[in-house]
């Protein structure tokens, strides 16, 4: 007990700087870089402890347990964080763009400072390695900075303006102009599979933030020390850049208890939230149901087929196979967008790719999983595929926890059709082939797939008519199609689309990595007549902000 | 019987014609300009008879039944059109924007072409006088062409190009593009209250249609013979053009019967609704509960509050009173935008604007409603608000079948936030006077409303301190603020927002009116390193279309 009274308090004197009222407020920012975790939630920049279940980070490689403890919180911590993110969100979402650009950069450089102290610490509680958790601190600061770059440069408004036509006849024309405003206070889940990029300062908080919504996150109980750490970094910035106290808190709680009364809170106006297909759905019954229905944006299930075309096969099946097992394994395959399905016409060609991918498979080095259940359940998938596939190469199991041996099946055109188990996404390094007859086969089992986030086509010159026959039918099943390359790996940029058809997530008209997601959280005002002094920047006269407008229909910057 | 059949044998002949395969099919257009209508709906092109309960259009101002009977269809009529729409799906979202732009004007041609028979049966249904029903074809068909130079403009692609680079390291960066796609067949329900600008062919259909989505179209039963007329006018369009005969349908039948046919059909991706609360929120429940569940545009329920200021009021209450009751009673008080709620502070100069408002009231001529359920339901709302409200002035009641008597109430603050009553629309000429103590008292008004199409604000020069604290409130409450006007002008443009948060609508992220309506319908893809020759064109190299274009987040024509 001492030794946790000690942590709290030193954690304390830390966090304590930022429950000042923000006006005029600006700090030299002190990220505290110790690995000293308090194991309690913020609110609105306050450390407070839950009075719930105590549980623990694991270090899923060894399932040793790892301190601090971090006890749940409830619907008491759900309404204070609501409170201060409802009370945060006027003065919050009247901040000019330039202001909050910087406090989202002051975010990003925040949580690179904490350096070593994050990486080692989300590398022991994920099981992942080094390397990718550092790739994954640079992804999250550069998603970060790129929203401050978008929130500067001002579509982000949608801008327009229909000015007056007081002369049009029969009845003159009043000025109307229309520019987006923020929903309000957004509730994140954060996810297990990526501790940073999809978690506390993720995606699905850095687009909040931008929109000028306020941020309430959950975080996920397999990483609450990198959680703490970065919402400290968060806290910090909300402090030093005088931001609103309430802009930001972190709770710890069950998905059942805390989440729910997360998503159901009156205050919360949206939702993002990456995870399983049950939990989404919950979310976003949860969301229906409430007295105002509110937008969950769930990023749930995606098998993610990739479609070797027979003359890319019968080039380069072999080199095609191994390439696709590097996709397949990487990182324990805990990708939304690991390639899943491989759906291909049967011949020597896809003899080859099964033959190198089946040995590169088996040579695969078991390696941990994010969690226990995680380990569990993908264990439990694979069995179940086994019994529905032939299975063309497992990876030898080890005796070390939570590993996952990698799995490769395969199977015909109608059995797959048929079988539900078959298209069910197993989370983790397994996939199955899916041997078809000739390309009509294909693409009849393209058009039965449900949404995916990706879409994968290998093409050589010659197979370019099927490939555009496949294109159209792509397009409509997944948020992402890839030509020769493998869905891994995510750019986020301008063009990225993270998102699909459901079930890969709940709503296919977004996205949840790239800039295009600010989007999720406006909502367009017109404005009619409003006076001139009134108006807000994006829409007033002169264009004083030199952003993009849609004058009477027409880009402009005058 | 006799008559029926021969008048079915007219129409089966104009119609035919469509249901040939639209490749290199061109007609000249040859709308049928007779009020001779067969009571079918039309299915790909195809006249049908229902087969279940037989409904008549009535002429709501002497309940006279109108000729032809219309059979309602059910779940195999919406089979039918389903697959059809399915089947055009294809075709019709791969014609370029030139060609689907010519199909959407030939629309807005073949409906004004219907001329007086057009304008007259639906006088006659609706029981509106025949300027307002000229002036609904006219935006009918402007905003159909609003569409059509909205496809030729470019910027609904949504095109986004992130360029490969090569060198980059540590990993090179893959080409990335973006464009929108069209979700898939839509249903579309016809609102009572526009028979023309919100229903068959209204501003649901034509952001559909504009956004490569095929609509079937369930008809109000309102309105039959203005919906034939109407569906006739876009299936000539569709053969004239050779769209696939699947682009359009038109249905008719109950709401829980063939509409939730409709809604859950596998093979409708998204839904629009103009309508009421219930009828809305049947149709969200219906659509989250699908396997594949679909985004639903339901616009419900508003009452419109208007904030006259207290220096407005001082100055000018009598005046903006009596403008006041003119939006009031205006089309029998009809619109989704009929301002029934008035919030001001206590004093004179509201004592001047009640005054000329509940003298204006009085003196209206009361006027047919839409239909003797919506006059029914009026006469019920008016009744209930009587017994919670104070009666201000009433209109005086005629023995004419479903007059409206417009009708006037106010009510304290207090009393007004208690009473569930007060707070709900009446459909109709009736408003509620919630008498303030000061301005802060109006903005906890304001605050406690739910969310809104519209909130007018009446400033004098001096209110505007006041109105702009107001306006941070309005913001977050409705989706489109008028200062100075009324709100049952809807203007249709670029900058216009019809819609709103809950339950105004059911998605606040939208518009029902103005071209930024073709977003419902759409949702983004990405492409990446997508062979030149598979991509289309609003993302192919060289930018054919010369359409706006994000390129590595920067908007260019090249």
């Amino acid at each position: 007990m001492q030794i946790v009274t000690a942590r709290a308090a030193r954690v304390t004197n830390l966090i304590t700087a930022s429950n000042f009222r923000p006006q005029g407020l600006r700090m030299t920012a002190t990220v505290n870089r110790s690995a000293v975790l308090s194991g309690q939630m913020i609110i609105a920049g306050e450390p407070v402890y839950g009075s719930g279940a105590t549980i623990h980070g694991i270090d899923p490689s060894t399932n040793a347990t790892l301190e601090p403890g971090y006890r749940h919180g409830g619907p008491d911590e759900v309404d204070r964080a609501c409170a201060a993110a409802a009370e945060a969100f006027g003065p919050y979402r009247r901040t000019d763009a330039q202001t909050r650009a910087r406090f989202i950069e002051s975010i990003a450089d925040n949580i690179e400072a904490l350096g070593d102290t994050l990486v080692h610490r989300a590398c022991t509680e994920s099981g992942l390695p080094e390397g990718r958790i550092r790739g994954e601190v640079g992804r999250t600061a550069g998603q970060l900075r790129l929203f401050a770059s978008v929130l500067r440069e001002g579509s982000w408004n949608g801008a327009r303006i229909d000015p007056a036509q007081p002369d049009r006849t029969p009845l003159p024309r009043a000025d109307i102009r229309q520019r987006k405003v923020p929903l309000g206070p957004v509730a994140v889940f954060g996810a297990s599979n990526f501790p940073l990029a999809f978690s506390v300062a993720g995606g699905d908080t850095a687009s909040a933030l931008a929109a000028g919504c306020p941020v309430v996150v959950k975080a996920h109980d397999a990483h609450p020390g990198t959680s703490e750490l970065v919402a400290r970094a968060i806290t910090e910035a909300v402090a030093s850049t005088g931001m609103p106290a309430g802009t930001f808190s972190l709770l710890f709680g069950t998905g059942r208890d805390l989440g729910t009364a997360l998503v159901t809170d009156p205050r919360i106006k949206a939702v993002g939230f990456t995870g399983s297909r049950s939990g989404g759905t919950a979310l976003v019954r949860a969301a229906a149901a409430r007295p105002e229905p509110i937008p969950v944006y769930a990023e749930m299930s995606s098998i993610n087929p990739v479609f070797p075309l027979p003359q890319a096969l019968a080039a380069r099946g072999a080199e095609l196979g191994a390439a696709f097992a590097g996709s397949l394994t990487l990182g324990s395959g805990q990708f939304c967008t690991n390639p899943g399905l491989v759906i291909a016409v049967d011949g020597p060609g896809l003899d080859a790719f099964v033959a190198a991918a089946a040995a590169a498979v088996a040579d695969a080095t078991p390696t941990a999983m994010l969690t226990p259940n995680i380990a569990e359940s993908y264990a439990a998938g694979v069995t179940a595929l086994a019994e529905e596939a032939t299975v063309e190469s497992r990876a030898t199991a080890t005796d070390e926890p939570n590993r996952c041996a990698a799995a490769l099946f395969s199977t015909d055109a109608e059995s797959f059709v048929d079988s539900e188990v078959l298209q069910q996404e197993v989370f983790g390094a397994s996939s199955v082939i899916v041997r078809c007859r000739d390309t009509a086969q294909v693409r009849d089992v393209a058009t039965r797939l449900e949404g995916q986030l990706t879409a994968t086509v290998h093409a050589d010159d010659t197979d370019l008519d099927d490939a555009g026959e496949l294109l159209d039918i792509l397009e409509l099943k997944a948020g992402r199609i890839l030509f020769g390359g493998w869905p891994t790996g995510v750019e986020v940029g301008h063009a990225m689309v993270h998102g699909g058809p459901y079930p890969s997530t709940s709503d296919s008209r977004t996205t949840s990595v790239g800039s295009l997601a600010i989007e999720r959280f406006l909502r367009p005002v017109a404005y009619q007549d409003v006076p001139p002094t009134l108006l807000p920047a994006a829409i007033a006269d002169g264009n004083p902000d030199r952003i993009w407008r849609r004058v009477d229909g027409q880009l402009t910057k005058d």
